[in-house]
């Protein structure tokens, strides 16, 4: 699976410490068609010495520390990426940070209901409200939708999709992930309505499941399986995808 | 439009102070076929003057003060209604409380984001745990799925509709109030997965856009004619309809 970022001059990632978000990154900066500048965030980014190895690795490749949930930490990082990206502006924003709290009907609690949608849906909404103006500013410069361009791309599951949730596919119980998410998919709708004519791509993709910290050994997918063909999705995105809701291997799913 | 409650014992419906609340509770009670018990919470029912006549005119029509975001007030709502139904235990739950916060994309907060999350989606599923010993209860007499037996109805919109939220219809905006209630059709949907088996029956509706005071004087449809024919949609609900998303006439919406 190849996937060309050759044409989006810069990416930034949010949670990109480890899981997905990591490997994201990672494949991207070993890429061959790799974007200019690609900015891995994380809560805490000294924790992870796989960012600290690629950002040494390669030019171009930049850690900016930025806890999603937190309003001051998403004014800093917009400073710190405002001058990593300069006039060019930012082309894809990737709201990939997200926690999962196992929460069946007998372990739900409000706390953990409130404490998801803090990070899962709300603060990709409030970190894409407060990078507006580099998106802008990269809308400006050329036609089209797609991550040529400017893109929101918001990392949903298929755990969000309610029509799924039925039957077998329900047998995985989380009331807190599954509402976030669909909540997000929301989010996503919302804003690819107000900023369509911007010149702003939105959609919501799910990875697949994959065998990372938050998916567990059991799940179906290796990040090698996944994240290829998950960047190649975002790589081939128009105006078509907009609003949208698809997966990794570029099959749209229901609401 | 007529309905038939005679079969459902028990009716409790929330935020029902005012609104499309107060006007179901009024049009039950007013039905020669209502149900034997109608209870009416509102935060502060005091202030309802409407609902104080009801509580006179009608024998079997209770008023329970509940506050659905606070976990204290729902314990001791719970114990009042427990006293209410007795052993027939609770037939209906109407989660209808809810908040609508004007919220587009310049003007949304995270704080109105989460207080709508809060009152719109994390309270309808802790009412609904709290009720739940009262629903196991009222089925464990019945069979099948229906008003007759146990339910629970999520109160939800239209705006909730991820797959509707485009073009012409996406020109409403409110990103708290849409995201609160795609959310909630994702807890009607889990919650019909978890309590299928124990015969409790969990719908989401939508009750048309009304000329409440959170509809507004612009909304398409009067109290009169929404809520006879929600209460017969209500009345008439099987396992057909079980997960599922419906409107106040029946028809079925897309998530």
């Amino acid at each position: 699976m190849s996937f060309h970022f050759s044409k989006c001059h810069s990416v930034l990632i949010t949670g990109a410490g480890r899981g997905l978000g990591l490997a994201m990154a990672k494949e991207l900066a070993n890429s061959n068609q790799r974007p200019k500048t690609i900015i891995a965030t994380a809560r805490n980014p000294v924790a992870s010495k796989d960012l600290q190895d690629l950002s040494k690795s390669f030019p171009g490749f930049h850690i900016v520390t930025l806890d999603v949930a937190s309003q001051p930490s998403i004014d800093a990082a917009l400073q710190e990426v405002k001058s990593i990206v300069g006039e060019d502006g930012l082309n894809c924003l990737i709201n990939n940070a997200a926690i999962n709290i196992s929460t069946d009907l007998n372990t739900v609690t409000p706390e953990a209901m409130m404490k998801t949608f803090e990070s899962n849906t709300v603060a990709p909404l409030f970190v894409t409200k407060a990078f507006l103006p580099l998106l802008h500013t990269a809308a400006a410069r050329e036609t089209g939708l797609g991550i040529h361009r400017a893109a929101v791309i918001n990392m949903s599951s298929i755990l969000g999709s309610i029509s799924c949730n039925w039957g077998s596919a329900a047998a995985f119980k989380s009331y807190a992930y599954r509402t976030s998410k669909a909540a997000l998919n929301m989010v996503t709708r919302c804003l690819a309505t107000d900023l369509e004519s911007e010149g702003i791509l939105c959609v919501a993709l799910h990875p697949g499941w994959v065998r990372t910290d938050m998916g567990g050994p059991q799940a179906d997918l290796s990040v090698e399986e996944s994240i290829p063909s998950l960047l190649a999705v975002v790589a081939s995105l128009t105006e078509q995808d907009h609003g949208g809701f698809k997966d990794y291997s570029g099959e749209t799913l229901p609401w």
